[in-house]
């Protein structure tokens, strides 16, 4: 058999937290492969948190266990939960991190991590991730039936991903979030792009404050146009992304939007 | 028998150094897992390395080996060790960075590194962390006798770390540690709370230069004040916390105390 | 047999791209483990890319797989590559990363990615560090033969690493690296330096635009000077370095030079 594989997602940036959560879960599950997806989600986002994990979970193999924690509600009565859906389970607080799997399977299932004698004991207060949600992950992993945790729950909380609109003619999206390279991915997709253009050379526009700025067509890699110059491609998740040749478009436009994150924008085919 | 558990804890970044010590010790001990606690201590800042471990070493399990490499005096006369205690390895210079276990295990082991038939030659005079650290962890992990690294020592160096004062009616403490999210972690602990407060409502003064940021009551965790509000809450390691709700604390008081450690905080019983 | 071990190098940062690959290599090669060398080589930058892999190789053993993901032209016609030199492989795109590995072994062999049968299906114009090298690193590390990729191909891309020049009484070199703590890493060796010195003392010159730098003699380690003052050593690569001891000569030169790298540093001995 395969050895059972955790990979984390967090907002706890670079210092011991994440491997203090390995410790834990090495005690638990001594076999365990840890795959670090990504530590720098932005302190206590979310959404942010919530599509990282839905760019990332399709490259893992059924049977993984993603432990997340972006837990601004720790503390509080905010449910910890563990969710069963796209065949891999998904260990961490009840607060919509885990939106895309819940909702792109209809048979997912979420259980309450309601029995403490799984937690690391004394739970502390503010420190969830090493006390409930990795040695549960832990449990998970060595095969612990989920159902061990706590009772079955019907409302886990799911976040509203925003969406893009179309017309006969024209969509119209926003950016949703910024890579490391500074490039802005959108929430249009290749599909939208397919229906609405028809085979037309599209016009994307992204509407800044009092500016808007022009590209024209969408690029096929990141090389097509001279360094420095604004492109717009299909991105690896299937999405449309703005990006810089060369350089950083979230620096280029900083001035115009310091988060660039819900700038409006628009495709149409173009007019001549 | 379980993996052999190899941590590691620098002040070396992001570069590649903590990749080429990995390839070393696996050259040497084929089956160790690797877990990374931070590798963004504070550059030569013996203390801060020495919090890193103290905080995270509870986490794991009897046998672990523990290569911690914040080593200002690399190249000169500082000494090379291995320490048992507590159960586990440490691995490192001798310059204070293994102070916890030291002071904390009555019965702790310190072997000097000294025998080079157990290092990677030639041994450079700038990274002792490739080669004669990272060889000799290795080694421990596959079972090899400290005592064959070279002679027991008897006198560590040991940093004073900073130790909170209790009167009768009043503590006085100092920040010891800043983690990522800007929340600053006293070394007052929970202990002195419950007796110098004895039930009574406690407040809490960061002293500042030139101000004070006087915080009351000490929360439950990061959610019970609004959204920018400054609070203190007891962290994952029972220390007493200063944080802001969804912001940094570090970064707001950043005009006053560009380094926060050492600022002072005191705790009374509330006067009304 | 050991398990296969897959080394990462990119440019990625701290994002989830690194995450995804080893999520797509487990899938294809479930026992193998993964070593990061570096995500944080400067964005596009391959020639600092090369350097890492430089440094890093020589601590891995024969059979590792390096994949190496620095790649401005992903989406061009670039090509794709594996490489066998020094008794590992090299996975990655044909542009120069693997300069050093296929300049050091006269019996290098290189083989273009073309059987798309080994891809990832369907592949993204825009991440094939996904699509493209981690199935073929992945697959290497399980035993594949390389020749199952495609044809041999005899002209990969070999960057020009910059090389000092020595004359019979100076040595002419230049910055070509800077790590995270703010050291100057310079293309002079060890070996150029006991020539042209002959036992003499040197004199180390940085060449700053308007300034010159002068540091002698050459340091045994970096705590050889007080605090805060520059010291030229020795590296663990055998380069000559420049750095502040207790500080950042990157950070302290920032505003003669925003990259160092290019900088003149000229050796000779001291004229008394």
């Amino acid at each position: 058999m395969n050895r059972p594989v955790i990979t984390l997602t967090t907002d706890f940036g670079h210092g011991p937290f994440a491997g203090i959560m390995k410790g834990v879960m090495l005690g638990l599950c001594p076999d365990a492969l840890f795959i670090d997806i990504c530590h720098t989600v932005a302190p206590q986002d979310i959404m942010a948190g919530a599509l990282v994990l839905e760019q990332a979970m399709g490259a893992f193999e059924p049977g993984t266990v993603h432990l997340a924690v972006v837990d601004p509600g720790v503390g509080t009565s905010r449910r910890p939960i563990a969710v069963k859906a796209l065949g891999m389970y998904f260990v961490g607080p009840d607060n919509g991190l885990f939106s895309t799997p819940l909702t792109a399977d209809p048979e997912a299932q979420v259980w309450l991590l309601e029995n403490d004698k799984y937690f690391r004991k004394p739970v502390s207060a503010t420190f969830h991730g090493r006390d409930v949600f990795s040695p549960c992950a832990a449990r998970l992993a060595r095969g612990l039936e989920p159902s061990e945790f706590g009772p079955l729950i019907s409302d886990p909380v799911i976040l509203a991903i925003p969406k893009a609109r179309q017309t006969a003619t024209e969509i119209s999206g926003e950016i949703i979030a910024v890579d490391d390279f500074g490039n802005l991915a959108s929430n249009i997709t290749a599909d939208m792009l397919e229906e609405v253009l028809a085979g037309m050379v599209p016009e994307v526009v992204l509407h800044l404050p009092g500016e808007t700025l022009i590209v024209s067509p969408i690029s096929k890699s990141y090389c097509t146009v001279t360094a420095g110059g604004v492109l717009a491609v299909i991105n690896s998740m299937g999405r449309l992304e703005l990006g810089l040749n060369h350089g950083s478009l979230a620096g280029h436009i900083i001035d115009k939007a310091a988060d660039p994150r819900g700038l409006r924008v628009t495709v149409k085919p173009c007019q001549d």
